[in-house]
């Protein structure tokens, strides 16, 4: 790291957001050898992963917890950084009815299988690096997920379920993202198969000191190249590279990773501008919406006895899961509000919130649930520079516009951030395959700038 | 206007954006003789409003041109100082046939009468202050104009015609916004026929003088109370009304009027965050796009003979008009790009799109149109603190939201811009209306409490 003469501090790559996409970027252009800087305009790093840790250690995530065992690049940082993993326990869950799918009346069970054998097929045909590009994109991305839901099931408990399951994943109204953003991600994230049931599935395991933590612990080992409470206001392309205009900071970089949610982006001043058509797309992505909601009990009463079914448009939450600790001393259920209630109850206070959220426990798990130990909740709205979460989804109209863009270099400019990630969009695995991606971008450019200079 | 004891500006009304609608709100304030400054983000006042002016004095809008004789509000300012309109000359538009649609086949001229009785139908239903409670509007916001179109005309002719009349009057594809949004337009700017032909509608009148030049002499009248160059950073309510961190500038305000449109409101930090559905919403809408292109000729030979029948899809533009000067001296056309092409033309270098718009327009008006005497275009989507043009519309599902919550004051801050209008929405008259809706809505509040003080 240098100082020029204008008192900017001059760097080879500068990285904006240090979520896990932004630190995974700096860590693999590190590790090469390069001079990194990270910019973070909240005054932590992490992004849309937070842990919150009891007096005794025991780590609670209040934004992304999961990670699958096929998910390489994750399970690999875990285990680098010495951290762990441990089950997720397959209880607490609300149950839409008073038996399981599989001891259903033999229509609805058929019809199940039919829609995902469907969505299979529909999965199947996606282009993966390049949405534009599969057949009938235009028409599947003219449709929202709700018009194909409406098409597509009859039964009303399987039309429930199907929009549990898309609220609890996606964090967004079926009605406000197309069937092509939908087909994609599911194509991105393993197929359906993948989203349902824990088994192996992208949501199988937790890490016991927190995916939080996984990101200050990535963050100590750039010690002094990462920079909280800087904000950046202005990216400036000069000759040989670029000026980041920062809180309190300039930097001259030669190359710069963008690792911030689309929605976010829009908001730095460009110099030249981005291409309109590349604004344009990042507007009208749309982050979803999400606050996790955690209650503490004595015991885990609800691994004892089965839930009450409920219909969940009934309940303020979309899901609710066990969330107890790896050792069992904190036993919890997590709750999930998503979507347009998640808009609303942002708007209400606190208390209200957690009452209607025990309360709704109480109607899935019995009366016990209105008497936790201990309570709290995390409202992604809030966050001034994500605005949601889990990830940004595109209403219809938007994919076929050229969502693929979304990771094309500009200028000196290269792009990570989950959204920009062609397996696992939209999950940690993600953010940290476009970081590496991004950086593997940079030092591609880096090192034939180098040759060149010495051919 | 008073100065504060930490030197910050102290005012009654602090007015954001001053464009026609702020500059509006700003003189019915002062006109009732409270102390108001405007905050303008830009070097110049007149927002969507901008005139150039040819070195001999004569006037062509960049931006908003036309009024109708029946838009009282901006009719009686044009009057007040001192400006004066002439009649738009209806020669030079594309013409989708060889012949007019009055000595069309019968057929197509009676789908057009069919579609254009279920529009009317269709508005007369909407509910106009509030949308939301329109009958079946989840149904007509769910889906978009597109599909609307493919449902409801069956000639390919006409749903040329019905793409070309969408395009240039909302400069947003029909994709991209819904039924809804649609109806709820025509109706608030008196319905379809007042959008189709010329006569006595609401394209009749353009003003002498420019619709840009009314916003600089409306700001000459208000003098040092408007700034220009003073972009608003942050809007934090005090005990008393609000402080604005502006450009170099603080001021402390009683109340504030926002004119600025939806998708620019969304950049300023409030403290505390404006209600997220509101947020949500205001970040959803989309800001149409459009470029406007101006040729000059020797002699206004589109007047003197039948144009070409073109397919507009075939074309740069969705529509061209005469824009020849009040006094004859200056024959011209203007051209306007819309919607997804404006985006895609914005990214091009200007000298590519001079010729591209040249060579249209030869496509339809004859080889005469490649020799201009003069060319100048403007492209909405770089200005910096607007981004596009003429207003923003509301995609499917969004409308049905709670758009009418636009004009809902949030604490001391009440809300204007022709996105918030109820008549002229997307109008300059619906601009004004806004604004002097804010106004009178800070004038209540605020002899409310001088009589309170009194009483």
């Amino acid at each position: 790291m240098g100082i020029s003469e204008d008192g900017s501090i001059r760097v080879d790559v500068a990285v904006v957001g240090a979520g896990i996409s932004g630190l995974g970027a700096a860590k693999a252009l590190h590790e090469a050898g390069l001079e990194v800087l990270v910019l973070e305009a909240a005054q932590r790093v992490g992004g849309r992963l937070l842990t919150r840790t009891l007096e005794d250690g025991t780590a609670f995530d209040l934004g992304g917890q999961w990670v699958g065992p096929q998910m390489s690049r994750i399970s690999r940082l875990i285990h680098e950084l010495g951290l762990s993993t441990f089950e997720q326990h397959d209880s607490g869950r609300i149950d839409l009815a008073a038996q399981p799918l599989s001891s259903m009346d033999k229509l609805v069970q058929a019809e199940w299988e039919w829609v995902k054998a469907k969505l299979g097929v529909l999965v199947e045909r996606v282009n993966l690096p390049q949405p534009a590009l599969t057949p009938d994109a235009l028409e599947l991305d003219a449709r929202s997920v709700e018009e194909w839901k409406r098409e597509n099931l009859d039964s009303p408990y399987l039309r429930n379920l199907f929009d549990q399951i898309i609220r609890t994943e996606y964090t967004i109204e079926p009605k406000d993202f197309s069937v092509l953003n939908l087909l994609y991600s599911l194509k991105s994230a393993g197929g359906f198969e993948g989203i349902l049931g824990l088994e192996r599935g992208n949501e199988s395991l937790r890490v016991q000191e927190g995916m939080g933590t996984l990101c200050e612990r990535l963050a100590a080992t750039l010690g002094q190249r990462v920079h909280t409470n800087c904000q950046v206001h202005e990216i400036l392309h000069t000759e040989h590279g670029a000026t980041l205009v920062a809180e309190g900071l300039s930097v001259q970089a030669k190359r710069v990773v963008m690792a911030v949610p689309p929605n976010q982006a829009i908001r730095i001043d460009f110099d030249p501008v981005l291409p309109r058509r590349r604004t344009r797309l990042m507007q009208r992505l749309e982050m979803g919406a999400v606050i996790k909601c955690f209650a503490f009990y004595e015991r885990p009463f609800w691994r004892e006895r089965p839930v009450n079914p409920v219909d969940p448009d009934h309940l303020l939450f979309d899901d609710t899961i066990d969330a107890t600790s790896a050792d069992g001393r904190h036993p919890a259920l997590v709750a999930f509000i998503g979507g347009d209630d998640a808009v609303l109850w942002s708007d209400k206070p606190p208390t209200l919130r957690r009452r209607a959220v025990l309360e709704d426990l109480a109607l899935v798990f019995g009366e016990e649930a209105l008497y936790p130990t201990g309570y709290f909740d995390h409202d992604w709205l809030t966050e001034p520079f994500i605005g949601g979460g889990y990830a940004c989804y595109a209403p219809p109209g938007v994919m076929s516009a050229g969502f693929e863009q979304l990771r094309e270099p500009t200028g000196c400019i290269h792009w990570a951030g989950t959204e920009t990630a062609v397996h696992y969009y939209g999950y940690v695995e993600g953010a940290l395959e476009a970081g590496e991606r991004a950086a593997a971008e940079v030092l591609q450019v880096m090192r034939g700038q180098l040759s060149q200079a010495r051919g």
